[in-house]
C-alpha cells in the first residue's frame, strides 16, 4: 500500500493531469472558435463586398496557424509526461487529427477570402451568392454543432452532423450545376462564375472537415472507427 | 543495478518495440506505394480514356480507407503500449498526421478517376491533357521523394519537396488560365473543361500533401515545426 506521500504525490499527479486536457480541450475550443468566426466574416466579406473584411480574414490566417503549432506541441507533451491510455488517449489522438481539421477550415476561409477580394476587383458575380449564403450557413451549422459535440461528448449529435454532410454534398452539385448553366448562357460570365465554383467548393470541404470532427466524437465516446462507414453502420455503433 | 534478468526483459522489450516501430513504418510506406499508384493509374485513365481502370482506381480507395484505420489504430497502440519519448514519440505522431495526408490523396486520385469516367461518356476535352499529365507527373515525383525522405528520414530531401510545391502552384495557376481562355472562346467546352479544373485542382492538393509529409520529415529529424514557416526559414532549421 503506497504511504500518505506517495498519496498525495498521486493526487497532485493526476490533478495536473487533469488540468492538463482540460486545458487541451478548452484550446481546441477556442481555435474551433475562431475558424467558425472566420468562415463566417469570409461570407460576409464576399456577399456584402467588404474586401476590408477580406483582408483582415486573411492576415488572421495567421493566428490560426498559430494555434495548431501550440496544440500539436501541447498534445505531444501531454503523451511524452502524462502517457495517457484507454479513453484520454483516444482524446489526445483525436485533438491531433482535428486540429488539422479545423486549420485546414481556416485554410477554406482565407480562400474564400481571396475570391470576395477578386471579386470586388472584377465586380461581383452576377450569380450564385444565394447558394453561398445558403450552403455556407448550412456547413457553419454543421462545424458549429461538431464542435459543441466534442465540447460534450456527445456521440448522438456527432451522428446528426454525419447525416447533414449527404445533403450539403447534394446542395453543392446542385449549385455547381446552376452555376456551369448560367456561364454557358454568357461567356462574359464564365470568370466570375469560376470564383463562386472554388468558394462553393470551399464551403463544402468545410462540411467535410465537421463530419471528420464529429467521427472523432464518435471515436472518443465509442472506441470505434467510423470513418469510411455508412451513416447506417455509425448509428449502430452509437446505438450501443 | 538492474539484475541479468531484468537486462533481458528490457533487451526484450526493447527488441518487441523496435520491430513494432519498423512494422508502422513499412506499413506507412505500404500505403504511400498503395496511393502513388492510384495517382498514376487514375491519370492514365484520364489521357488513355480508359473507364474500366477508372472503376479499378475507385474499388481500390476502399484498400486505402482500411489501411489508414489500422495504421491510426497501430499507432495508437504504439502510445499505449509503449509509451515512446522523444525521437520515437515524433514519428508515431508524425505517422498519425502523415496517414490521414495519404488517405487524402487516396480521395484524390479516386476524384480523379469520377472524372476520367464523366469524360469518356461526354467525349474527351479538348484542352488540358498537356497539363495535366505535366502537373500529374511533377506532384508524382513530388510524392515518391516525400514517401523516399520519410523512409531515410532525410531532411535535406524533404526540404527539396517544400521548394517544388511553389512551382507546381505557379504550373497550376498557369493551366487554369489556359482553360479558362479556352472556355471563353466556346461555350460547347465549358462542362468539359471544368472536368479538367477539377482534376488540375485534385492534382495540386497531391502536391500540398506531399510536402506535408515532407515536412514531417523535418520535424521528425530536427524536432522543430517548420510548416506555416517561409521556406528560407525551414532551410536554416535544417542547416543547423
Amino acid at each position: 500500500m503506497p504511504d500518505k506521500k506517495d498519496d498525495v504525490y498521486g493526487d497532485h499527479i493526476s490533478h495536473q493531469f487533469n488540468d492538463e486536457m482540460m486545458a487541451l480541450k478548452t484550446e481546441f475550443l477556442k481555435m474551433g472558435g475562431l475558424v467558425e468566426s472566420q468562415v463566417d466574416r469570409a461570407i460576409h466579406a464576399l456577399v456584402d463586398n467588404d474586401s476590408n473584411l477580406a483582408d483582415e480574414v486573411r492576415a488572421t490566417d495567421k493566428k490560426v496557424d498559430q494555434m495548431e503549432m501550440d496544440l500539436d506541441e501541447e498534445a505531444t507533451l501531454i503523451l511524452a509526461r502524462r502517457q495517457p491510455t484507454a479513453r484520454d488517449l483516444r482524446l489526445v489522438v483525436s485533438v491531433i487529427k482535428m486540429v488539422s481539421d479545423l486549420e485546414r477550415v481556416g485554410d477554406e476561409a482565407k480562400k474564400i477570402a481571396k475570391f470576395a477580394i477578386k471579386l470586388s476587383e472584377e465586380g461581383q458575380a452576377p450569380r450564385g451568392y444565394v447558394e453561398v449564403r445558403h450552403i455556407g450557413n448550412h456547413v457553419l451549422a454543421m462545424l458549429h454543432d461538431a464542435l459543441d459535440a466534442f465540447a460534450r461528448l456527445d456521440a448522438e449529435q456527432a451522428l446528426r452532423i454525419m447525416r447533414e454532410d449527404k445533403r450539403v454534398d447534394e446542395e453543392y452539385q446542385a449549385a455547381t450545376r446552376t452555376l456551369l448553366t448560367f456561364m454557358m448562357e454568357d461567356t462574359r460570365n464564365i470568370s466570375r462564375c469560376m470564383s463562386v465554383m472554388w468558394i462553393l467548393r470551399a464551403l463544402e470541404r468545410v462540411g467535410d472537415h465537421a463530419c471528420n470532427i464529429a467521427e472523432n466524437v464518435i471515436f472518443m465516446v465509442k472506441g470505434e472507427d467510423v470513418r469510411h462507414t455508412p451513416v447506417e453502420e455509425a448509428e449502430k455503433v452509437v446505438g450501443r
